[in-house]
């Protein structure tokens, strides 16, 4: 029940901030402290859910009449509203998260967040991410469009880049033309109310429908479940742990709704004995770096490290070990980040690893757990590789020790699918190379991402990212959630018209090129060009 | 129990014809004399099938070394084999579904096999399917690349170009570079033993690895439901009945393996008054060619159409009406199909249409069934819209009488997703194209594809081509089953490679141009240039 000497914040349902239908509320933390925070939010009954879904239907209807210009314009007026307001959005998202005002959300994450809607806007204007195809003889065209309304939820961990209001997913379902229903992450519902407050004004001053965007705070399991599985919701985009979204993609996979989760990831890196031979130092400082910033909340956190008996490798563990010993833990995000590392942490060890540092919770009134190295000898892990994947979302890693290459080959086969997987190897060319070649192939197959010689956070977002991978890492390896034109697709159906009548085509489809520089596949060749001026040049 | 005196034919497994591990056999039956044929083939055992899992298994690691040049001459010389004993194939396949040898199986299905198995090779050779993208700058680079052992389990409807192992999921996923494990369907053994004769002979040309391809002809549903739950399999292609399809989706979903389905569509045609008025015999002429064809066995047959009361709608159909009386109903499939035809028709009978033309089996040796075309009002659907949906897969067909356009709007609005929607429309502009304007919109969500004024049947394997739509129509309204080379892409994983050494990518996203024409998205324009050329270019 709610305090009723306590305001709750309205939610934000077709166009207007209205009092939630709601029994309960509740109120973040801020890690640093350990301390309740002021506001209250709503955590909403079905009837809002139930509002917020007829609105979208209708809203949906509505986008399919606005010109893609205009989703462009409002996505890159929020980015300016959210440029403008970096200061006080990087306070408000510290004091819920305990991550840095500067550099990580001033300077990092809200420009990201910035840069993400201006390729989205760039990404609706321009059309090409929908793969405009034409088959100009037969009068055959087909492109991507908007599929309906999208329900995004997002993670604990980037209060900005991942917000469901203003993160990767929510601006690829927008540049798609969707109407979207953005679901809050309970560990920082101000800092996703001030954003949605910049996105109201930018859809006011966009004139898109007033549904386009909607906003809950809080809801049971269940309704969240019933929400995805519900008809009227065209797809769902996900960022959160794998519990939670095996349960959510079940609901959709029902009723054959597309959803997109990215789930949990250890980030398997393997490091031969070349590259500690030639840079120890330098691997010690990018790993600890890599697995420690931001107390190792990175879905990309390398997680699991793969190493090979050999003359460098006691001391490339005992210096991880040290730094990790020497550096304060950093502040966790929530007490359930806490505790769900606690309990990865004494899983792994209860399965046989042996603690090079750390292992415990940090005292004091700051959500805290001890920089965490486990070790476990390849031969162990290979009587249990399922529970030494346990993912130790936080400040911590499990190094595995295997006895030569070919027990390296044995861990990748009993991979989990990963969002991305490492090797670092020596410069020169050498046995590192020989190794490279046979580990590459079947590393390569369990992740979305390859990286050689640098560690696997940083998530750059360019047209060339894949930040997906197969699955439990997600729900699909066809589809990345960063990058774009590619991720826009995600929230598309494919559409075909054949034979149909020129004045009935959508613009991106007719013979002229809709912007003069739409890249388009006529005739089987890409092309900025008209489509007579294409087809001629091909005849 | 096999019967002792008759020869079972064998499996295909590893590269050898082999015994089978199973206690049944079964024997297609020629629907044309409702006879059963003398060919025995097995139902395997589970054994079987751990037998070609261990092997595709074994050889998507050996595909993993073969150039895509070596994928392309295997799938051309495959089709010119097939090209050479068309004839013989023909034959066979007539006798087996009771599809007419000419013009039906030689001269139009098997060519569009052939050549579908070239687009294929051409695809595989060229490599733009896979979409490579590179950020030269920040040397990152993704594309899509094969994912692994994939199921294929084809339809009855079209021996060869939906055949599991000759149609177009084979020919996607070969091309990818994906092992197959392909299922006969049990109305076409022998037509499927002899394509795979000459995938044999194709295989071993080619040089690839032996169980690069592997048949099977029958298994029990829950080995099929084990089969494709299988960790081993990475992805799944089906064609045939919605309750099989949801299944075996299903049983991919829950451990998280991308299924391609296409299940059952009834394809809605809405005919406005004008067409009526101005072409009403063409009208005529157009449904009954596309709704009778093959007796109907089409998953983009005709099944319902949307009228709207006026005063041509009687006259047509009373002229569709006696159409069908006056035309013989034609051979279906096999006894499955007629029954199932049969219960559709009764079922709908039953809801409250009323049989305009046909309605019962046709007595005689042939497997046959009258053309039949049921009517009901748009008030009357709209009370049970589900049931009047229901696929009456052959020749049969509701029409539905809307009594205005807000009530057609209202039937669309309670559509399941289809393949195809296709308007027919006057073709002066009047008050067809006000309709055309309300219409088309809700129409074009619920299909894959739009036509208008044209029948759907017919699907041209074009770049352009959309054969997929909403679920349940199929699994995913992103993909489509028909049209190089996006339909490679349901088979595939995406892979990036972020700071990855020059020498350790894969020759499609090195700097020169694997071909000197693979179409690549190079920092952010599609170019057949090579890398370095690219980013000059740009800068």
């Amino acid at each position: 029940m709610n305090d009723p000497t306590s305001q709750v914040f309205p939610v934000w349902l077709g166009g207007e901030w209205c009092a939630a239908s709601s029994n309960e509320s509740l109120s973040a933390h801020n890690p640093q402290t350990g301390e309740g925070l002021s506001e209250c939010y709503p955590v909403s009954t079905w009837d809002d859910l139930e509002t917020s879904l007829a609105y979208a239907t209708e809203a949906f209807e509505a986008l399919r009449l606005v010109a893609p210009q205009r989703l462009a314009q409002f996505l890159d007026d929020y980015a300016t509203r959210i440029e403008r307001d970096a200061e006080r959005l990087a306070a408000a998202a510290s004091i819920e998260t305990g991550l840095p005002v500067a550099p990580r959300l001033k300077d990092v994450e809200i420009p990201r967040t910035v840069n993400q809607l201006r390729q989205a806007a760039k990404a609706a204007a321009d059309g090409s991410w929908a793969l405009p195809t034409i088959d100009s003889q037969n009068n055959i065209r087909s492109c991507h469009v908007a599929i309906g309304p999208v329900v995004v939820f997002g993670p604990n961990n980037f209060p900005f880049a991942y917000n469901a209001i203003a993160g990767g997913d929510f601006a690829s379902a927008i540049a798609a033309g969707n109407p979207v229903i953005a679901k809050a992450h309970p560990a920082h519902p101000t800092t996703t109310r001030l954003l949605a407050e910049h996105c109201a004004a930018a859809v006011e001053a966009a004139g898109l429908p007033a549904a386009t965007v909607q906003l809950l705070y809080q809801f049971s399991s269940d309704d969240g479940l019933r929400l995805v599985g519900d008809s009227r919701v065209a797809a769902f985009g996900f960022t959160g742990s794998r519990s939670a979204g095996l349960a959510l993609k079940a609901a959709c996979d029902a009723v054959g709704t597309p959803s997109y989760l990215e789930m949990s990831s250890v980030n398997p890196v393997v490091v031969l004995s070349g590259a500690l031979e030639e840079r120890l130092d330098d691997v010690v400082d990018k790993f600890c770096t890599s697995c420690l910033m931001a107390t190792g909340q990175f879905c990309t956190n390398p997680g699991l490290v793969i190493l090979i008996e050999g003359s460098n490798t006691d001391a490339f563990i005992e210096k991880v070990g040290k730094r990790f010993a020497e550096t304060p833990g950093g502040v966790l995000l929530t007490q359930g980040v806490q505790a769900s590392l606690a309990a990865g942490v004494a899983k792994v060890l209860a399965a046989g690893a042996e603690a090079v540092a750390g292992g415990g919770i940090n005292s004091g009134p700051a959500i805290s757990f001890q920089n965490t190295l486990l070790r476990v000898s390849g031969a162990k892990f290979l009587q249990n590789p399922e529970v030494f994947q346990t993912e130790m979302f936080g400040n911590a890693s499990l190094f595995v020790v295997a006895a030569d290459v070919a027990e390296v080959l044995e861990i990748i086969a009993h991979l989990e699918g990963n969002l991305t997987g490492t090797i670092f190897s020596a410069s020169s060319s050498g046995t590192d190379e020989q190794d490279y070649q046979r580990i590459a192939p079947r590393l390569r197959q369990k992740v979305g991402r390859l990286n050689d010689d640098k560690m696997p956070t940083g998530v750059l977002v360019t047209a060339a990212m894949n930040h997906g991978g197969p699955f439990p890492a997600t729900g699909h390896a066809g589809f990345t959630a960063v990058g774009f034109p590619a991720c826009v697709r995600r929230f598309s159906m494919l559409q075909c018209f054949d034979g149909v009548r020129h004045e009935h085509l959508p613009e991106l489809l007719r013979d002229p090129n809709p912007t003069g520089k739409t890249w388009r596949l006529i005739d089987g060749g890409w092309s900025q060009g008209d489509v007579a001026t294409a087809a001629a040049a091909t005849r």
